[in-house]
């Protein structure tokens, strides 16, 4: 067996997005313990970067040694009981592995669904919090990211607010990509991904937990089912003070990425990181537009980090992105489910998110269609 | 907020282990695609690799993309369902550990308790195997991290096996540094970490499934709790073919790391990794001995890779750590739970067991003791 040397990508799909050098070299520098004082002082550091992301002063905010996917699990492990009535909106993948979070741990799914690339529908979730006064928890996603649909998560936790329950929020795809204010709009448990808008390598997924998220916790009358998610451990290593209690091998090196991609978003900015987004998400519109290439998601609720466009009549979906991989190097997304064979997602997240891409991707397909 | 430069150490505890320049760059290759088909190619060759330091022909030897403890709890999450009884041999943290993941699903746990330091007794688990026939796995610690004892997982296997239970096997720390034969002891699934004697970055942990583990979970009556560990779903991004259905995103350079450490151990040859590690720990325990250092663990059962001594009378333990890692940047590790204040943890395992950094640790710990 050789080494593995990746060829060279421009990564335009749904995530994991292109990594800033300065990040691929902090990957690489010296791995030391996870109980070093020195490494604890790196950790207290992501956490205050992460505060400043999620726009919130929790004090539970910390990454998840695990992928988006075990975040999300965090959540549902650690807030839901078994019995549990949870209003999960689904308008996606994302919310339909909401869904199974709840039911595989023994917690009461109640659903309200609405078509594929639309937003999740207000309307229809204050009439369920109306149906269903005991319902104790209301989670969706605020970014769709099998869609490209961009749901209105202020609005949303206000109903969940006003009917008593917490909620939960998948910010995966919108976490410096999209506005979003986990104080402000009073989200109690949130979760996203260290490899969408942040740029850093998979791997991670930064979580938030609001007063009320943690009252709940503290008062569940079962044990978490997950030893590895509970939080009332991790927290004995990812708390406050200098002595830590050992729980898991936090992974370091991938700890040293997440770190320096939050260094390089305090250094652009919060907001001038959104307002990026939005430019270069503009600019590859109006080039798509230009080919003829239409949209999934209606202007008013589309994420400009994710372009989910409609595969134009008579083209093959797999020999188009085969050949993007193949002869520019571009790796563009697939449909995921439903939506399989009929979008691609383009991803115009982190530090893929600059013109001389959009550019390269609007030449590579007007010369491939 | 400043980019992280971590410290040079040279990392003797109980892991993570120093890791070679090679891995670190092989850390920092640029980021592709979770499915991009030459990632998947890597993916294929980090199985091969794994089956070989396993030495196993298990289809089912991958990588979960989570540290050791996630993949304790994949074993136990998807072989244990509610109401089955589960055999957990204790002889330190880490059989308390499987305990806790045990109960947390709803299986039984009957206890085998051995005192910290010595190894699994082979006699008490076949009466307690006499004693509970309807036992359906049994489940111990290869080599104890949290006190250097090493148990003989081929004696133990024999025994379960005999009394057609199912057997789950800690090998976080034995892997690639003390004999290990998953197939020729009957093993039915085991879980490593990247982060000790292969000398990879932590965040991920290779298990491996034989054949009646797979049909103990296809013929689940419930469904596994947690989804994110869901083998049933983790196979069809891991399975084999070209195809991979998309699970959870990937983290991508920790997996070039750990291919990278793979390759490492290929050329270095398996049986020689384990003798090296022999080798040196004989080296460490002459050094020891001349400075009046004892084990704690008899030399029957001595795990090479994790030397756990007594601390001496007079000596505190906190002091002289701190100054190991102030004055000479060697990080060894501390006791953990009753061991705590008693002994302390010199690990040497993958790139950190070298001679050079023997004789460092014996003259640093001459000069402070």
């Amino acid at each position: 067996m050789k080494s593995f040397i990746p060829p060279t990508r421009t990564l335009m799909g749904p995530g994991p997005s292109d990594v800033h050098p300065r990040i691929l070299s902090a990957m690489a520098r010296q791995t030391i313990g996870h109980l070093d004082p020195a490494f604890i002082g790196m950790m207290d550091e992501v956490k205050e970067m992460l505060k400043y992301a999620f726009i919130t002063e929790n004090e539970l905010t910390f990454p998840i040694s695990a992928p988006g996917s075990a975040g999300m699990e965090a959540c549902f492990a650690n807030l839901v009981e078994p019995g549990d009535k949870v209003i999960v909106c689904i308008n996606g993948v994302f919310g339909s592995r909401m869904k199974e979070n709840v039911t595989r741990i023994g917690g009461q799914a109640i659903i309200i669904e609405d078509d594929w690339g639309m937003p999740v529908n207000p309307e229809k979730l204050e009439q369920c919090l109306i149906d269903n006064p005991d319902a104790k928890i209301v989670a969706f996603v605020h970014a769709e990211t099998s869609t490209g649909a961009l749901s209105d998560a202020k609005l949303l936790c206000e109903l969940a607010n006003k009917h008593g329950c917490l909620t939960i929020v998948d910010a995966v795809t919108s976490l410096a990509g999209s506005e979003l204010r986990v104080d402000d709009w009073g989200i109690d448990a949130i979760y996203s991904g260290s490899q969408k808008c942040l740029s850093a390598m998979p791997g991670l997924s930064p979580v938030s937990f609001g007063d009320k998220a943690i009252h709940k916790l503290s008062n569940r009358k079962t044990a978490v089912t997950s030893w590895f998610l509970d939080l009332n451990l991790v927290m004995g290593y990812w708390g406050k003070g200098s002595k830590r209690a050992y729980h898991h091998t936090a992974p370091v090196n991938t700890l040293y990425g997440l770190h320096e991609s939050l260094v390089m978003l305090t250094e652009e900015g919060l907001e001038n990181s959104w307002s990026r987004h939005q430019k270069n998400h503009q600019l590859l519109r109006d080039g798509l537009q230009t080919l003829g290439i239409s949209y999934l998601v209606d202007e008013s609720s589309r994420l400009p980090q994710l372009n989910s466009v409609i595969i134009p009549e008579g083209l093959s979906d797999e020999e188009v992105r085969n050949s993007l991989l193949a002869n520019y190097n571009i790796d563009i997304g697939a449909g995921l489910g439903i939506l399989g064979g009929k979008i691609w997602r383009i991803g115009l997240m982190g530090y893929t998110s600059r013109k001389e891409n959009i550019e390269r991707l609007l030449s590579a397909m007007k010369e491939t269609l």
